[in-house]
């Protein structure tokens, strides 16, 4: 198994964003899921990158601040994939299947909160970069906020298509992110661009907000304590999902590029 | 991909569980994780098993009574290869990670609950059979519980590593299982003869403790108010590990085999 090279990252990320499924399911199949292989082809007997996958995934290693050398590849290969992209569109299907059966009181108070990177916009074209690795190099702060000010995200799929019957079903849609207040025009142009055109709300960090679980903890009690009642919410970190004020049902989109606490 | 035939499947159990863990990861290789196809060999456009499995896994699926028949055999190669054993150990090894750092009381108050079901007995020779096809077929109790009272079921090795670091480390032992206290005795010898052979409470369920998550609550509420500190808790159920007195840190073990709500 090789690096993933520039070329084909490009490649793939303009077919899995911007051609049909139909395209993308019967064309693309580089989804190489063996974890016994690291960066170079080398045997890592001692990392099973699918165990730490899944591991990942259900909150069992936390705490984590990158993905491992020896999964670098094996992360990569997942996120352009195939994979990814039907394991977010099974649970965001799951999300409809939960949602269409709610009632809502019509008063415009039931709210779905989305958490915004790596749920409703796909920061690939960043973590695809070279000097990213999909999360095994250090988070930079400096490059990814440049990346964030170019608004140029791309939606997931499943994200919104979800995003666009749960407004069908009379849902109001708050974004909460930890991106800062200072980014909010660029988030704003961003998600419009790919399609999330409208929302409640769109709550950005502030000075003295805190971070990870207490800041998304205090955003929602806050809101319910404005009268929204959180009927779901959908996030990629835990942190997004734990903590007072979860709402009535939440969602864990997969993620193995980064540990936000 | 084929059904493994019940040969096959006793002699996995025989070597998983009984062989040292070199001869069982360099001879066999049965994990065959396409989850494009099915039982028969045809192909499932539809549902994409390592979705459901992970979906599974982070909580996204509830109240699903059995395994859909496209992930029958998905599921039991995945019980019976190495996956399935190499993701028990990382989580177990995390757990262990995780405990060493811990201050004990010194004072036998510090505990570490553990589920029994799953978490430190398998039951996969149960649930190998062809009348119950690895949860693909709904839950026969009868059959079950006359399974329980065989007492023949598999220590985890990596849970039973686990449980006896622990024992070193100072932590006393809690089972607390869902398993009726009629079953008490059937049970104690089949803790016992697999290896766990000392524990603080082993609590089983009596008429009026309710199930699942309030159940399980319940009890850790009453650990906690007698004195104990439950600093860890491991489980295959989600409703092993959420509510009240969950403990300072919570372990998923995986189970694609069957939901407790």
């Amino acid at each position: 198994m090789h690096a993933p090279t520039r070329f084909m990252v490009l490649t793939l990320l303009f077919i899995l964003f911007t051609a049909s499924t139909a395209i993308a399911s019967s064309n693309i199949y580089i989804h190489l899921l063996n974890p016994h292989y690291g960066s170079g082809g080398h045997k890592h007997p001692d990392l099973n990158c699918l165990s730490w996958r899944l591991a990942v995934e259900t909150n069992n290693l936390q705490n984590w601040t990158v993905v491992p050398l020896a999964c670098k590849d094996y992360v990569g290969h997942y996120m352009l994939g195939k994979q990814y992209r039907q394991d977010v569109d099974l649970v965001t299907a799951e999300a409809y299947e939960f949602a269409k059966g709610l009632n809502l009181a019509g008063d415009g108070m039931d709210v779905w909160v989305f958490d915004i990177d790596e749920t409703t916009i796909s920061n690939l074209p960043y973590y695809a970069r070279d000097t990213v690795g999909f999360g095994a190099v250090p988070l930079n702060l400096t490059t990814f906020n440049a990346w964030l000010e170019e608004a140029a995200g791309l939606a997931i799929p499943g994200s919104l298509k979800l995003y666009k019957k749960l407004i069908a079903l009379g849902f109001k849609i708050v974004f909460l992110t930890g991106t800062e207040e200072i980014h909010r025009e660029a988030r704003t142009k961003n998600l419009k661009a790919v399609g999330y055109t409208t929302w409640e709300k769109l709550i950005l960090r502030e000075a003295g907000d805190g971070t990870g679980v207490a800041y998304k903890a205090k955003k929602r009690k806050e809101l319910e304590e404005a009268g929204y009642r959180i009927r779901g919410n959908m996030g990629d970190q835990w942190s997004d999902l734990l903590g007072n004020n979860a709402g009535d049902r939440t969602f864990k989109l997969p993620d193995p590029m980064y540990y936000i606490g």
